[in-house]
């Protein structure tokens, strides 16, 4: 073990486990997901090669090759849960997707929440025998968020009574589902659906591809890759064209919506509450943001416990690089955001259970509170996140930008969660326009309920005496009040805009569009307010002393920090003081000189195993250069002293000269 | 041509080659500018398979055979200008480092500047003719920006006449160089000279790596690639151990400190003035920040024009995207950034070349500030740059995590010079000691001259009558002496921080390091400042009415924007009201709207060749599908229907379930 990350070690002033479980949801949980880890971690067959020192071409068969033996021991060690499966897979290929992610996160249960008992035995046996492998073609080249505007059609003929499917232009070609291009031999494909000479909008339809036995593409059906990407290495996202590929019509998925024999095409009994699934997958989003962060983090700050730069006394030693202010204010917020992100995460994954659990007490009228909330969330979790990766690699200097330090693989893995399950503007627009009918809703008098209730106070002023008179910046209740102020405000101004684009004759969607920006701005505010008030709240349910007393100096610099980035808001609308914000900057050095000592035992409370984060900046014992050294040997330029290239064009160049 | 992109360029409100001329520096290096690209772009030996469908050593193995190509070709064209070499160099790896850059950019002007007559017979010629191949070995693995720390070792040894050249710890293996993998066979090593007991400290070394003939690592030399990078892929960054490997004497570069035979150690005559070297590669750099930001945006605005998605109208067409007010409040104030910063890069070069240039009237007095504010301004522009890549990236949804759309290939090329020549915290702390001195300096009642002469009036107020009244905040004028007030706020802001920390006894060093977040704010602001500034100053030379128009308009967004996005100084500092700051962001709104028409043509007046533009997203001709179909057909992945892994693991997988 590296002295200085011992010393770093033996001087947290909590303990660690403690943390951990309270990250995990309670002791016998990080007993659990050690267990499955380490299931994983123990298995030869699933080391390799660093992914990075392989071709595109066998990175994808690495991974068929890991993901074909996952399946297999799933099965044998009996783990059927999705979390755990999920928590197997996400060890055996760390934090890289696979092949066969959207045959078991798409197709599968898509299947298994669309398709009527005869589809389920023809498909989802063989599916879940991995004799077909399916993936889940929606997104089109020219199609993404907007999801009405696909082109793919799904045409019934009554004659042979089948449906004839056709990529009609070259936008309307499938274009990103993962495992298309190469692996799949099935796709459930999004369509629309045409009979009796009318349009129907999407159904979904499973259509073959490729050959049971040899695996080559069916006429008429065009696919493959489409390319490289930023990461996504192991994946072979796809492109599809259909050129007139008929089914049968009983490939449509029929649970719902039907299309008879004759082409009478059945309306299905009520449009379906798709909120849930959405909600779940932003949940997860939200955590999965905490879980990048976190990683980039305990890199980032172990490595600054190891490294020592510059001089500060002449003639004394050079100091770890964690000593220095500017190191600690770029390091430590990111500490607080990711356990700020992770309470979040579980906020809403519980609360998701809760609403829609089987369990009697259900209250369904939050649901779409949150649905609404969830989109807010993930745009704003993913892009906080998206930026903070970036300023941990940076704060490792050089080496930040090896792949031995891990940071460009989390990066590339992560920054595609701020476009895909919702591009993230998109995803704030959507918390606004609940924002705006909370706020018309109130200002009509009608009592708010749930977190948009302050919308109330906005619109009905409260007597002077029941507002919150003077801001204590060191007390977080108070300060979560002043960002639901600062919300309130934002949100007020954004409806403001609207109003006077109406009012100058402008149509309801150019207003919208001329206000988008002040929108945005609201959306956020308000998703900061809630980050700020969970993280707060969840200090309530933390007994122990010590985890509660360095979880609170976080969730101060949280909040704290997030004040002076937005200064002119809370000035601007008379909630602080101009030396209200002076004092906020001096408190935050004070906050990180208190965190100073903890940093290193925060970022290992997250327990991401040394494989896991596979950085060598990263290592849980700190011996970085010795490790480093061994990790650039053993590249693949290096695998020869004298390269090809050599005798080829730089020898032959001499005598030209 | 794509009609939409078609009717973006006809409603341009300014003549595009006027304004590409005034980028250029005038119409006859435009012209010149065009055919040295001409020369590049119509090579078809310089064309080639995209690098991103190729393997690691693959894409070593191209930029080696284009080099090659490229220094016959460099001759044969009797191009020597440094300037032209480097346009040239760039129009063959379009936007990508090669092997031979520090050959070229380290190698040989080191020798031109610090070898002897005789050492530059030795090595210089046949480094010109490449059978000497170089690099310039500086940074260790366990030491970077502080040179200081550096511990590779050179002991003279009289007895024989030699320097023994050593790496002692692990920590100080050479790491980084590029070129020094497999392609150099000398190095210029950097390391601590000791001779007859005494160190003196960093000097520069010629030390041969590889035999000449078969390129065979010398016995003792340890060399090597260093792996896998966040872009660089075609450059090979090495590493370098030294084991007591002797070097005769004459290897030493003598031109200033010498070693005599006896080991007698002659300093140089003075300590030579490196500021100017230093100074020419960050303007250089600042200049590189808009060509990559001005690449991002011409991208992001011409996608924009061709995507359409979604409904504003229901039942009408989707709109370009570019109609979307999010999406200009993404772009626009960008491609404002993007003009910025290249009138900075060139009046920082301009700068230089005045001063440093034989024309009689130099003012060297100037130098020293130029030095320090190069250095805030490297890393003001090079933070923004790199988070503003990844804005245009995202702005173009999933198609923008495709290589095809060449944004990661733009963001790995660009984010490393937030690291490389000078890590940019410490480069803007190098900014703040200039302000700290100067503002001291002040506040001694000494005159300031040059750009930080402001900090006379912060701390020699103004009578009231003299001070700034009203702010117009559509007058540029004005809001440069309202950037200018902020950047003299927290200057004292931060000088104040020092004094209070030395006033509760803590030392210097200290009260340097408890304030090092407020001097780097305070620095940023200052370099904030002259960037309004200098784009402001422009608009003087611009006499064509059309472009003057367009441009005031950009240089009034990006300062606009810069004071939204920082409103809580202005407010703080008592600059602006809250009713101006409210105003500013309806502003903004407008100079969107009034730049909409002009968006594709001020991307175009940077004149980014498609060749170099290098992106199916960016095409000039807006035909974007088609191409990007046709792209993903040839990716490597897709030479076999049927990816050998599927015989070799999904298949065999089926009876084993």
């Amino acid at each position: 073990m590296n002295p200085d990350i011992l010393k770093e070690r033996r001087s947290a002033t909590f303990d660690i486990e403690k943390l951990t479980n309270i990250l995990d949801g309670g002791p016998e949980k990080t007993k659990r997901r050690r267990e499955i880890e380490s299931l994983a971690f123990n298995d030869p067959e699933f080391d390799g090669v660093n992914p990075n020192f392989l071709s595109r071409s066998e990175r994808y068969s690495e991974a068929i090759r890991k993901s074909s033996r996952m399946i297999l021991k799933l099965r044998e060690y009996g783990i059927t849960d999705p979390e755990e499966i999920n928590l197997f897979k996400h060890c055996v290929h760390p934090d890289r997707p696979e092949p066969l992610d959207l045959h078991m996160a798409m197709f599968l249960p898509t299947l298994r929440n669309q398709a009527t008992p005869e589809q389920m035995d023809r498909f989802y046996t063989p599916a879940w025998n991995l004799e077909i492998i399916g993936t889940y073609a929606q997104t089109e080249m020219g199609h993404g968020t907007h999801l009405r505007g696909l082109e793919t059609t799904a045409t019934y003929d009554p004659a042979t009574q089948e449906f004839v499917l056709n990529s009609p232009t070259i936008s309307s070609i499938k274009w990103w589902p993962g495992g298309l291009g190469k692996t799949s031999n099935h796709a459930i494909v999004l369509a629309q659906l045409y009979t009796q000479g009318n349009c129907h909008g999407l159904h979904a339809f499973i259509v073959l591809l490729r050959d049971m036995k040899t695996h080559i593409p069916l006429p008429g059906v065009v696919v493959g890759d489409i390319g490289p990407k930023f990461g996504f290495n192991e994946v072979d996202n796809g492109y599809l064209k259909l050129e007139n590929i008929r089914i049968p019509r009983e490939n449509m998925l029929m649970k719902f919506a039907k299309v008879e024999p004759d082409g009478t095409y059945v309306k299905p009994p009520r449009a379906k509450l798709t909120y849930g699934t959405m909600v779940f997958m932003r949940s997860w989003i939200v955590g999965g943001s905490s879980q990048a962060l976190s990683r980039a983090c305990t890199i980032a700050i172990r490595y600054s416990a190891v490294r020592h730069q510059s001089e500060t006394r002449p003639g004394e030693p050079e100091p770890q690089i964690l000593d220095y202010q500017t190191q600690q204010y770029k390091l430590f917020p990111l500490l607080a955001m990711a356990y700020a992100f992770h309470f979040v995460g579980q906020y809403m994954k519980q609360t998701y259970l809760r609403i829609t659990g089987d369990i009697t007490k259900g209250d369904f009228d939050e649901l779409p509170e949150l649905h609404a909330l969830s989109a807010g969330l993930k745009a704003f979790t993913t892009w906080a996140v998206s930026s903070a990766v970036e300023v941990c690699r940076m704060a490792c200097g050089g080496h930040g930008y090896s792949c031995s330090s891990a940071f460009p693989d989390i990066y590339v893995r992560f920054t595609p969660s701020c476009t895909y399950e919702g591009e993230n503007t998109v995803m704030m627009l959507q918390t606004a326009r609940h924002l705006m009918k909370s706020y018309r809703q109130a200002e009509a008098g009608q009592q708010l309920s749930g977190i948009v209730s302050y919308l109330n106070d906005k619109v009905q002023p409260q007597p002077v005496t029941a507002r919150p008179t003077v801001v204590d910046i060191n007390d977080l209740a108070s300060l979560v009040e002043v960002y639901k102020l600062r919300a309130a405000n934002l949100v007020e101004l954004a409806a403001k805009s609207i109003q006077q684009e109406l009012q100058h004759r402008r149509s309801q969607e150019d207003a919208w569009n001329n206000s988008a920006i002040d929108l945005v701005r609201a959306s956020d505010a308000h998703c900061h307010y809630v980050v700020v008030k969970l993280f707060t709240d969840k200090l309530r349910d933390i007994s122990d002393t010590g985890v509660h007393s360095v979880m609170s100096t976080l969730a101060l610099l949280y909040a704290l920090q997030g004040i002076t980035k937005n200064s002119g808001d809370f000035l601007q609308a008379g909630l602080l003081s101009v030396p209200q914000v002076l004092q906020t900057s001096v408190r935050i050095k004070e906050l990180l000189a208190q965190l100073r000592p903890d940093a290193v035992a925060l970022g290992d409370a997250f327990d991401h195993n040394d494989k896991k984060l596979n950085s060598v900046l990263g290592r849980y014992d700190g011996n970085v250069y010795e490790n480093m050294f061994e990790w650039a040997r053993s590249s693949p330029l290096n695998a020869t002293e004298v390269h090809e290239s050599f005798h080829k064009y730089l020898k032959p160049l001499r005598s030209k000269l």
